[in-house]
């Protein structure tokens, strides 16, 4: 059986969730894929870190981290690795980089990955930072390290979205891929088609835990663009970037325009969307009224979905979560499983 | 470049469309995937046959067809050759079979299946009628042999949903499956919502020519319950036969029925499903009301979906086309590109 040992930097939600998916399903996965995923370090900014080249057991990581917050509970180390000195120092096949999101300068998770694949280390990332805004170089130096970039978990959390494109639509020729990328907005805009105004609607998604106290990464349409310009790098082959991306929030919208929306036999969406006309490519984020009829237009809550427009199969929509701690772990699961399979040729 | 003959058994809409993609896309197909498709034969029960080990100009193929609904025009073959010796005396690496389907005997795609399996070829399908009913012993034969087997066009024809499900949902563990899987009944049930009693909106089906003049196969359910038979067996592992599904026709719903769902918020749908329950697999095709926030329950015309519930991410929907010449034959090349990429590990 092939074992492939992980560095992990960063263990917060999605960290946790991904050693739960290990602890709790690594058996089976071993028995259905013939691979063991084997965690060999651990570091964390805020919760300290771990490492052991013999494998640390995932339900002591979690363990570590219920008891006490900090991961240092698991092993007493010679010494404390930072992220750097994990990616380093830890001599992981692959290491999955889970710090903190920055969409603006995309660090310290650009750094890591550099220095990861510059080792031939194989990346795991579900940071949208790096990969909206440093895609083309990361692809290019892990081509040239022959190693594997997986960022399935950047869009839609670990619904395949980007795999289904990739490996099965990109042969019917992609033209036009439309989402609703963002499960905030689109919960907020539930809201408001109730009645709610947008003030309301956007204290109640943060007082259910799905806006931030600084909202303006979500109703303005940041977050959204980041997925927009990952789509377009990786499922249109274009370079991209968030400045390309024509953005615009949902903060204007009123319960008159959804009233209004629903006489007409509409709703009011976030939508992401990026398409090739001619030889151009061009890349938004609105908020776009859908007839009811529209696979996106029943999308509801959380749920994300993306439509992606073919030559050869027309439409094709995939709906699924957009988040949650065990779905992005499992986003990194499928992107250890593809890494597996390329590289067992 | 890798290079596959193919050797293709029955020419009709499927086969042609498929043709017509290696027309119109084969040399993008070579530069995208590195892989040339390359066909050496094919045999029709009325339309002729024809080989050549050469290769044959896919645009000869189409042009034949149109210009004499014969193939013979192509070249002058020595002889023409049956479907058993196009398997047998065509050298083709892949034989797909596109013969008549027959839920009831699978024959003659069985018998030629089974031929081009023991000979040690791939083989590529989008009739039910074998996968659905000789699935299990197929599979044995194939892994004996050393060879593939390609199914994806018998369900949702070209739209990726077993692959979706093999490929990147498997590691979630899929629990449940429920489906539109057959667009005639869909079609027929989107009239009686508007008020047409289901007598006249067969009809309208007929005329259009989604419905075929013995409707029994589509109205009755057991188009959709070979389907999931096929779900059944290819997604679950499990050894079902179509005398396994609990299955119910759409052709007692009346027009009141659709009323009383509509005024509940809720929608009629033919939905195929396959469930584990404890150790136990139960599978079904059913009208059922769901509700309008369902994903399924927006899904319209001949447009097909299936819902696949998993542990780790919940439930992801996918929605596409359901039939269609193109769209079927895009399943064929789905299927090659699956082999290829397995093969040159």
């Amino acid at each position: 059986m092939q074992t492939y040992r992980l560095a992990i930097i960063g263990f917060g939600n999605v960290g946790q969730g991904f050693t739960q998916i290990l602890r709790d399903e690594g058996a089976d996965l071993a028995q259905q894929s013939g691979v063991r995923f084997q965690i060999v370090a651990v570091s964390d900014l805020l919760k300290g870190s771990v490492h052991d080249p013999k494998g640390i057991d995932p339900a002591a990581l979690l363990d570590s981290i219920a008891a006490t917050t900090r991961l240092d509970r698991v092993t007493a180390p010679d010494r404390a690795w930072n992220a750097l000195e994990t990616i380093e120092r830890s001599r992981a096949d692959i290491v999955i980089e889970l710090s903190y999101t920055d969409l603006k300068t995309g660090e310290p998770a650009i750094t890591h990955l550099r220095r990861a694949l510059e080792l031939g280390r194989h990346v795991v990332t579900t940071n949208k930072g790096p990969i909206a805004l440093k895609y083309p170089e990361l692809k290019a130096l892990a081509e040239k390290h022959g190693v594997e970039i997986g960022a399935e978990g950047t869009v839609m959390s670990g619904t395949p979205s980007l795999r289904l494109a990739q490996e099965l639509l990109s042969a019917a020729r992609i033209r036009k891929i439309q989402g609703i990328v963002n499960g905030t907005t689109n919960y907020i805009l539930a809201q408001m088609e109730a009645g709610v105004p947008y003030a309301d609607a956007l204290q109640d998604a943060q007082v259910k835990g799905y806006a931030e106290a600084d909202p303006t990464g979500d109703v303005e349409g940041f977050d959204a663009a980041g997925k927009v310009v990952i789509m377009a790098n990786l499922l249109m082959g274009q370079a991209l970037t968030l400045a390309d991306v024509d953005r615009q929030g949902i903060t204007q919208l009123t319960p008159a325009d959804m009233a209004e929306a629903k006489a007409a036999g509409e709703r009011w969406k976030l939508i992401g969307r990026v398409e090739t006309i001619g030889e151009q490519l061009t890349a938004s984020v609105k908020p776009t009224r859908l007839p009811s009829s529209h696979p996106l237009a029943s999308v509801s809550g959380a749920t994300n979905a993306i439509t992606f427009s073919t030559d050869l199969l027309g439409d094709v929509t995939l709906v699924g979560p957009g988040a949650g701690r065990i779905e992005t772990g499992y986003a990194i699961v499928g992107d250890l499983l593809a890494i597996h399979r390329k590289r067992k040729k």
